[in-house]
Parts: C-alpha cells; sequence; structure tokens
C-alpha cells in the first residue's frame, strides 16, 4: 500500500483525538512509567489492521515495542492475544482508542468479507463497491482483500464504469463506449452497466469489456451468463446479501458486487488491556 | 459547528474519489448539460447529513442549487424526497456516490440514535463514545445530535476520564483526581470511572464530578444512585445494547454510554435519482 | 502535548524563516563542520520552551545532542547555561534564530505567570484567557502552566461561557443556561459572565457551575463570595493587573483571570553563542 | 502581501479556537438573528490589521459586511470606532476574538513602531529584525510598514548577513563574503555584522554593501561613519531601546534595527460590542 | 479533470512565487489602477493550458475577467491573441509569470503530441508514459490529451505493468500473472513487458491483456503483430522519436509510447503584454 | 537548502504515482525480498539531483542504501554508475520512476547550465530567471548552480525588478524607483528593465543598482557598458541562445540571464538497473 498516505490518516485520526493534549493522562501519569498491553479479540472473526494500530502507537512513540501475534487475515478467537505492546505507558494510553477503532473497523470488514466468500463456494469474485467510508477507502479495500474478497475500482480515474445516466446523456450505449474507447487510458477496461438482457448485448457489441448486470432476476443473469457469458465479464450487481450469494454464484457471473461490505460496518469487539 | 474542518473532510473525500479524474463522466457527458436529480429515501430513518451532501456539490460547483425538502432530523419514509439537485450534470454525476456516502452514514447514525432516545423514553442522557470512526469524529457526533442523543467528550483534551490504568499508575482514586485537579482548566469536569460501589464512594470523595458506572449489574447501579446520585452525575457503561435500555435507564443514572451509535454503522438505503 | 501538532508549529516556522535556504549559511559554512553551542539566559526569569527549541535543531538534523541543563519551570538567572548544542555548524546556525524565538517567548510568558502566582500568595488560581497569539495557543497555554498558573478553557468547543451576547439574544440567564444544558458535552462545566450580584445570583439558579464576575469592584467581589461562593465557583475578570492580584484574591473568589499573561509578551532576553 | 498565505494563517486560527464548534453560541443563538458590532479602540495607537479581522469573518461568513472607519496606519484615540459589522450574530460571535487577537497585536506593533519612528526624527531608517512571532512574520513586518518604520530581510533565503560564527568558520572575513559573491543571487546585498572599525574596513574592502555595528558605542559609530559611510550603509544594531534612538541617529548612521519592535508585543487594547 | 487537485496546484505555484508578497508591484502599483492585457502566442504550436491559466489570475482576484480568444486544442499562429485578460493591475501583473509559466510548458507538450500523432497518419494511438514532471503529472497528461494523444496509465495503482524486475523475482511470466489476476481490481487491464516473441507469446497465454514490446526491431514488431495481433493489444515502446513513427505504426502495433512527449519540454514561446 | 520543503516536494511526488499503491509490486514481489540496484548514465552531461533520488528512496524505506559513486556537478559519461542502490525489492521499484524523473530532469538543467558558461568562457555571469515549472524552482534553481550558472532572484519577494509595465503605472523610472526605495527591505537592489540607453542613464540616476538591458543590440549593450558600467550591474535579456553567448560577453556586460536554462527541459537519459 501507500505509506504516504496511510501515515496521514493516521497523523490526522490522533490529531483529532488528541487536540491540545490527552489531560487526563499528561497530568497522571509519570513520564517514565511502563507498561504492556495485550490486545485481545473478544469476538470470532478475522485479523486486519494489526499494522495500522502498530503504526498508530509508532507515531506516538518511535520506541514502543509492538509484538504480533496474529497477523492480518488470520482468524482469531474470542479471548485469543492480536499483539502485545510494550514501552511507556503515556503514549500506550494516548493511542489506545485511535489504535482500536482502526483495528476493530477493519476486523469487521474482513470478517464480513470473509462470510461472503466462504458462502460462495465457488469461482466467482466477491468484490467491493465504491461505498466505502470518506477518506478511509484505502484501508478498508485493504481490509476486503485481507477477508478474502477482492477489490471493484478504487476510485472514479481508476476505471470506467458507464451507468444509466451516461448512457442516457449519450444517447446509446454504442455512443457512450464510443466517446470514451478512445480516450482514457487504453490501459482500463470499460464497464458498463445494464438492466436487460438486450442493453448487455449491446454493450458486448459495443465493445465493453465487463458488463454490469443491474439487479437482475436470477433467470436473467443465467441468459447473459448464456448468450455473452464468454465475450465478457459479468458482473451481478444490487443489493445482494450474504443469503442470496449461493444462488447467484450458481448463474455462473463472474463477479459479485456487495456494497454492504463496507456500508454496513460493525466493528469487531477488541479490546487493549494493560497488565501492568 | 466549524465550517472549516467539514470543509478539508469534504475536500479530501473527494480527492479520494476523483484522484485525475472522473474518466468516465469526463468523457461521456457534455460540458453544458444540465440535469435535475432526487435525494429520496429507500429506508425509514432519520435525515442526517443533508447540509453535509449539499457542500459537495457547492465544492465541485457553486452553481449547482440544492433544494432542502427535509431537514437534518426529520423522520423520512420509503419514497420520500429529501432534496433535489439541480445544474450542471457532470458534477451532479461526480459528486453523487461522495454525497451520498456521508448521508447514508449520518442518517444510519441518527436513525440509530433515535431509536435509543426513543427506547429509554426517560430523563435519561443517551450519550455516544470515542469510537467513532477516525476522522470523522465531528460529523458522526453530530448526528448523534441529530438523532437527539447526546455527547460525551469531543476528545482527549475537552474532559477528564480517570479509568482504570489511571488509577493503577496513580496507586489510588485519590491521588488520580489530585494530581488532576489543579493542573487541567478549571472549566472542565472530572469523571472518575468504577467498577464498584465502594470505588464510586470513593471517587465521589475525592472530589469527582461524574462516575463511571463500568458494565455494573442492574442492583449495583441502583444502589450507586441511592448512595451518591445526590452528588454526582452517574453514567452506565459497558456493552449496553438497545434491549437493555428500559432496565438501566429505571436504574435512576444520569447518562448512558451507548459505544455502538457509532461502532456499529448501517447506512441507511438513500438515492439519487436523475431525472433528465 | 499533542506532539503532532507541535512538530507542524515548528516545521512551519523553520519553513518560514529558510525559505528556499540559509544563502549565507549555505554557501560559507562547510558541510562537515561541527560546533558547541550554549543557551544562555541573560535576564532573571522561569525556563519555558526547552523541549521545543530542542524540537526545532531535531528536525533540521536529528543528529545533533541538546542537552539539558535546566528543565522548563526552573528558574534561571542571569549568565546561567540553559542547555548545550553540540553537532554540525551548519543545523546549528539555520535553526538559531527559529528555536530563541520559542524560546524566548515562552520563557517570558512562563515568567510573568510566575509572578502573578507569586504576587496571589493563595489558593486562587491564576488562569490565563483565549487573548493567546494566534495559532501558538497550545504553546503559550503550556507556558502559563509551566509558570505555575492554569488554563481557562483551550477554545470555544472545550467548555461553555455564556456571554452578555449570548443573554440578550437569548432573552434572559435562564433560558441561555437552559438551551446549553441539554445540548451540549454533559462533560463540560457551564459558565456565566454576569455584571451584577443579582445576574450572578440568577445564573447559580439557572445552574451554572462557574459564574464569571467580569469588571466587579473588590465590594462587589466579596459580595458574591458571600452569597453564592458556596454554590459555584467564582472567576473575577477583566483588566486585573499585577498590583491587583493581592487585593482581588482576598476578596475570596477562586479564580482570577489575566489576559495580560499571553497578550503582552515580553520575550526573555536569551542568546545562543557557539564556543567553537 | 501574498492574500493566500494570510487566508491560511487566518484559517489555522480559526481551527485552533473553534476545534470541534462553539458549543456556547451554536446553542444559545438562533440561526437567523443578526447584529451589528463596533470594533473601538480603547486606547491611544494607530491601527494596523483591520483588513486582517475583516477576513477571519469573511472566511466564517461571506456575507457579514464589514465598514471601515479607520485604514491601517492611521492614528486611533480611545473611543473612536475604527470599524463596524453587520450579518449573522453566529458568525460575529464565533470570529470576534480571532479578529480581535490579531487586530490588537498588530496595531500594538505599528504603534510602537510609529513611536520609534517619530523619536528618531531624521531620515535614519528603523528596521525590524527576524524576532518576530514563529508563523506571523508577513503580518508582524506589515505592521511594523504599516507604523512607518521598514522591513530588515524577511527570511534566510532573502539576503545575506555574514556573522561573527560564519566569519570564524571562513577564516576571515574576505574568505566569507568570497564564499558567498559568486554564489548567492546577484539581486541580493551582502551584509557583514562587525564588532570594531577594523573589521568595518575589512568588510568594505571585502566587497561588503551593508554592514552592521554590533553593539558599538556611539563613538565608535561616528567614527565609522566618518571613515566609510560614503561607501557603505551602516546599521547599527544591538539592543537599542527608545531612549537611545536620538542619540544613534545623531551618529549617522544610515539604519536603526530595533528587535523590540517584535519582540515585545503590547496588544492594543481595542475591543468589539454588539449593539444588538 | 479533478478541479481541486489543480486548484491547490496552482496555489502552491503562487506561493512558490510570492512568497511574502511582490515587494516591486506592491510598492509601485496604486490599489484601483486597472489593465488590459493580451495574452499572443509567438511561435507555432497548439493551445493548452488556457483554463489553467485563467484560473492563476482568479485565485488572486476573483473579480478579473479572461476572455479566452482560443480553447485549447486549437493551432495558434505567431502573433494570434490566445486570450485577453482585463481587471486590476496588481493581480495582472502578480500572476502573469505563473500563469505564462503553466500555459507555455503545457502548450509546448500539446504541440509535441500533435506533431507526433500527426507524423503517425494512422489508428496507431500515440500515449505518454509516467516520465512526467513530478507533480504535475495531471496537467501534462491532460496537455497530451489535448494534443490528440493519449494516456497511459496514470500512476502506479491505475493498472498492472509487469516489467522484467518482476518477471525475475515471480520466477517466470506465467508466475507473475498469476499473482496479480486475482488481487487485483478486476478492472484493471494487465500488461507484460517483453524482450522477445517467446516471451510475448508467453505473456498472451498466460493471459495479459496488452504485451509491451520493449526495444524490439522493425521485423520484430511486425513478427508480434501477426503472431498475437488478433489476441492483445500491442504497445511498442523504447526510445521512439519522431522520425520513427510511421516505420513503427506501419507494423500494426495497436500503441506507441513516447517518453519524449512529457521528458523534453519546450516551452512554447508566449507573451502577455498589458495595454494600458 | 531547505529540506523540510524538498521533503515534501518528494512526498508529494510519490505520492502522485502510488496513489492506492503499486498493485504491481504488491502483488507479484515478495516482501523479504532483495535486491541491488545500479543508476547508470547513458547520455553525457553533468550529474544533479542525486541527493534528491536517495531521499525518494529514504521516504520509502529508510534501511536503503545508497552509495554516491559520482557527486552532484561532477561530468558523467554514457555507461558510467551514477550510484548503488541496495535494500528490499518493493521499495526500490516503487521510487524508480520518481527518483529517476527528479534525476534525469535536474541533471539536464546542469547540463545545459554547464554548456552556457563554458561557451562564455569569461567573468560574465550566465544567470537563471523565473521561468521555472511551477513548484520545481527550489530544486531547478539548484540543478542551475550545479552546472556552474548562478540565480536571477527567487521569487517576487526577493529583490525588486522594475519593468515597463511599473515604469508607465508609475509615469517614469524615477517615480517607480523613488517608490519602491523606502519601502522595501534595504538589503535588497533595486534592478530597472531598460529599453534605450537614456532609460539605462536614468534607471541609473534614480538610484538603481542593476540595469537589465531589455533585447538591446551588441551595439547598444557595449555602448551602456561604456555609459554607466562602472556605476551599475548590467545584465542582458531577452532570447539569448547559446550561440549568442560568446558576442554578448564580449559587449562587458556583468550578467546574462537565460530563461533557456529552465524552460526548455531536456530530461538526461539514466537508468536504473537491478542487478538481482
Amino acid at each position: 500500500m501507500n505509506e504516504k498516505k496511510i501515515k496521514d490518516i493516521i497523523d490526522d485520526a490522533l490529531e483529532e483525538d488528541l487536540g491540545f493534549g490527552d489531560i487526563t493522562t499528561d497530568h497522571v501519569i509519570k513520564e517514565d512509567e511502563g507498561s504492556t498491553g495485550v490486545i485481545r479479540a473478544k469476538e470470532e472473526g478475522v485479523a486486519a489492521g494489526l499494522p495500522i494500530s502498530e503504526k498508530v502507537f509508532e507515531r506516538l512513540d518511535p520506541e514502543i515495542k509492538f509484538e504480533h501475534l496474529k497477523e492480518d487475515g488470520e482468524s482469531i478467537n474470542p479471548g485469543e492475544e492480536m499483539a502485545r505492546i510494550s514501552g511507556k505507558t503515556k503514549p500506550i494510553l494516548k493511542g489506545e482508542r485511535v489504535a482500536l477503532n482502526f483495528l476493530q473497523r477493519l476486523s469487521g470488514i474482513a470478517t464480513k468479507a470473509r462470510r461472503y466468500v466462504e458462502k460462495a463456494d465457488s469461482d466467482v469474485k466477491i468484490v467491493d463497491t465504491r461505498k466505502t467510508t470518506p477518506n478511509l477507502r484505502i484501508l478498508e479495500k485493504y481490509a476486503v482483500r485481507v477477508g478474502g474478497a477482492s477489490n471493484h475500482r478504487m476510485g472514479l480515474s481508476h476505471s470506467v464504469l458507464i451507468k444509466d445516466n451516461h448512457i442516457r446523456s449519450a444517447g446509446s450505449i454504442q455512443e457512450a463506449v464510443k466517446r470514451v474507447k478512445g480516450n482514457v487510458p487504453f490501459t482500463t477496461k470499460i464497464e458498463v452497466e445494464v438492466e436487460s438482457i438486450e442493453e448487455a448485448e449491446t454493450a458486448v457489441n459495443a465493445g465493453a469489456d465487463i458488463v454490469m448486470l443491474d439487479n437482475m432476476s436470477l433467470d436473467q443473469m443465467k441468459e447473459a451468463v448464456e448468450k455473452i457469458g464468454d465475450n465478457v465479464e459479468l458482473e451481478a450487481s444490487g443489493g445482494i446479501e450474504l443469503e442470496d450469494i449461493e444462488a447467484v454464484a450458481d448463474t455462473g457471473v463472474d463477479i459479485i458486487s456487495v456494497g454492504a461490505l463496507t456500508h454496513h460496518i460493525e466493528a469487531l469487539d477488541i479490546s487493549l488491556d494493560l497488565m501492568n
């Protein structure tokens, strides 16, 4: 990942919480006091964000030691230790909440991603969307990968997705694809969102590399797979829940995008306990 | 709120999504084309973040018109229009996802806050925690207020909260409170987290203004209210779920803090549809 | 304190002075040349800002050694050494002025604060105001504490202070307090500025935690202490000079706020001399 | 001046004070309420910083009207109105302290500069130094000019000043000047700090454009003026106080630099009163 | 494009040039003086960057009028007027150099791009590389498009390009492609750089979407086109000069990448003359 | 130079290229893999920017070793090694393009500067202009010095240059100089741009320190040197090409400014090859 961008996110988060300083810790804890802390899972799931938590403490005090007992992507069970931190007490207490805020959210996302991937139990790719938390996309898309799912485009400059509004404005799928083809980086695939089999076929003929089947029925998806599945990649999209995954995967589509991976975020229960 | 800080958050979010530019819209949509769009609720809840969505579009094009049909804090029902946007099509399409990402999350938080407040149905204050999304605290705490709940401290410099680690390090509750009293701004209340009635009484005697009853049973809470409820404010804390709210409120505590308000975020289903 | 914020202030100050670079030192001094310098007091006072000076040099060259011979808060006398710096000559010369600009100003503030505290010679708290130098508040409020005085609120989000304009707008003290009570973080005390004993009593009845006695006579202050001193904290405010401190302290108020601590800044005379 | 840099300083200052928002004003004052305020001098002096104050309010609300009744550089007397502000009450109250913090400090500097210039009562140039408040140099040097004095170099990249440490390191004044001559922008004058008449003469011969007479007696200064005054500009420097100005000016030096202009800052007493 | 990013680039450029302010213009030109200026081509070429120049002046003074007489992409001839600016003289003079620095460089790039495209005179795509000026990529890639050429990937996160070092590290082309396939956004094409026909065929079999023919002879390119031209896109790369373009285009490759478009930058001669 | 400013430029350049991360390298290269790379000249010229390249890698991984085999300012020949880099493969590959983009451009500028200086073969100073790449001025002016040429003013706040528009606005050269004299820092020389010998003489009489002879013929320059060459520095300016240098130098002017040094940038051909 881009280390600089991540440092900036962490610095901003510390700034947000610390403001003029941690007035409790600054006055209660002695400068030289040391502690050892344990980051412990209190719920089952998938670890994600441990290197981020480490960096939170490192930004506050480069001499804090952070021992990884789990790696991102490993399963965690209630009671299991994920990491041990030792160093001065002050920076440990000051960074605790920020470190956990990252770790709990990212582990929550990875846990959910893992659940979808396991449910699919096939070659289909489970992917995220751009429905990520503002300013945390790089981390949330990382957590999605940690959980075993894949990423849709990172942002609006990363690939082409022609949606209904674009088509309406261009007048036709053909025209919309044509306007894009000569002008965007040739390294980028072109995806077209369609609402019917006819539109899907038009998109293929216009030169789309990927066709997004928006809110289609299972039968429609199957038909699309049969008719154009050999020519383009097919993405199923639109409010697909965990319980729908198997059925959608069975239609033969290549990709299933799941907004819920990042727009329903349940922080995993993880604590930091100081032992001395 | 602090307008400058909010503009910075919005600018960063647009930057995150746009990167080198929206390569689809930039090439498909004509410069002068105009559109009118409708922001519509697809789920029941409480509106929060409409002024933020408005600013997203305003940052992209100051001439876009954003007509508020709902105000933050109002109830919304599936199908109801929340706002109408009109102006050039390009900035509307470029800002759509970012605007919705803010609006859906903040409305999700306000909706949840409202649910807790209604459940309590008493004078007790439902408050949030510092378990907010990194770098979005100012917005998430705003959404909590929009939903009718209140805020705990904004950050580590805003008030004193002496926790178990502070107490252990200071040697006693008395000593911890003493170290803080003379040294933090006198405008700040001092809160002490306790795990027993004895500790609660010690905290009161040491001069605490607020006592946080951490993970106590309902009986313990009642005992605390009886013994020291007249002398300090009492905050119930620790994994309190929606179904516990009434019982906890009935103990007579003054405040119930609920981490779930911001660490389980369910984006409310809201869409933006262009009409032309 | 918040280390990140302080690093940013220091970086900006170096940027401000260095611009495209120190064209004198860059061309006159050889890369490898080394020096030892002494930071020396030339005036009596209280040291404040030594760790800031240290960081100025550290930002320019992490290998510079900075030996503290005085700690912040210690008295200094003309001729006394406060610190010794050794390392490459170039970064020492480049950072000299910025380091001294911080150190002299902060020591000037701490010295003045000490003078007020000693003059009071009682339990009364001498506190600062928000009349701080723009963008240096975190440092100036630190220097005030180093000098033995205390801090009033750090900023507008840190606690409530209802002033005459708020009262006029709300219609009454009661109404103003009421509007605030349910809505600001419960961790924050509520202060009301009053101009008469009657207003002070109203404020207490409305639920104020602190009453600011604005520009009152000594007799009025005494009356306030007698009538409501047991119910709230009382702050004397308004152009109180060093020579007034004892008399005001004798009235029995809890707090005396002194704008002059930070709006009359006399940089203490301190020099940096290279010895080789 | 550089408008962008000044906007950044103002934005940071507002951020510093507002943090998560003005919790008093946000809850007490109604959104639509309007007010008119008067900025009034309460002490005699020179106005400086009125356009800065105006920008503070403009950043909070572009629709606030700021009517200038005095211009920067004009004399002000106790009771005189300097400006009138009208618009929404909320942004007026939120910006009040920050606007005054700028205005009072800058007016304090301009007032002091005027005093030195009037005292000199001759062609001699009174100039400031680099002993300015970190991160406010652009404003403080502006206030110095407003008061009628002039600026020494803006920063380390703006011109050459060879000091004792540079000379020691280079081995001689000649060598130091030589190292600089071919290498710095030819648009920049070269100044050398000297401690004796001999050094002054050496500096002239080496090609210095300006010679700084550091801590010299009045007799030495006169001697320097006689011997080399026709060949270079002569700057008197070193702890020169207001009462010394005339005598130093009489020696015939061209420039007198006065650190006190910016390192002893006395905020001028100025208030903002809302009239409704 | 991303307006926010461009504003930031412009603001930084103004800051770089203005520093503490334009000391010449600030003191010579009267505040209220107005001027009209003409931006005029003094050399033949393609206009690019006019909207950027406009924004430079707009950032300095929103009231300056900038009339476009040419649009980006239009041919310009010596003596032709490209734009007229009217407004206050001060901001026009302050922004002149920065505005021209952008306009001349971008027009230089567009002019060169146009020359390559015209030379190719075929369907082949002329594209740029990542050899752009640090921190100006968004503008330089825009200028390339203005000149009629296309963009290669915008940055390292935008698409996959497997080079020799990646292949060596992975052990084989197959393995390198495999490592990437499941893990990068599926919206991204995969390009492999090869040095022989065999490698090219391996890349196709491994699933590459694009094959970069690095420093191949014309005969090799033709062979590649014949053997795999129907299966993948073929990019010719490696020191291709203007005089080689036709011959390379004739081989039938799809894309020719030309580093020189942005790493040999010849600012087009364009001036700004004030008429009064 | 100003290290902080340079770090910021480098960080922005890495951010620009990396965005969400190097998706190729991140997935193909193993975390622990190590490499040694060689930076090698492929063209004759002058090295400039090696410390910048070093910092690019250092920002990505402080443990990368960068061995300098050439120093900035040394001549380089095709095939010669300029530096060796060893460390983890990932950061080497991620930083490669950015490091080369800086190194090639700066070496290109230094090479061109050297060529002009050698051509002049006299005491005349070859200097650059403000026609630098936006936001890279500090580096480009450094490269000019590395090549043996000198710098004109760094920016608009660094010295005075009165041009035709200033003169027209002031009414006369005398008036323009007068407006500036008392008001800019006395450490700054005053330069006036003139178009005739008469104007040049007027400028000298008005007190100019430097006179810029704009687009004058060789004869005019000689006349200027004879008439006023002893009283001021004379700068020849206006489209002076490499082939004109000798003749212009022979006129006896002190300075020749050459815009082409930075507005025609030819990146020197330099490569980075990994050896394992």
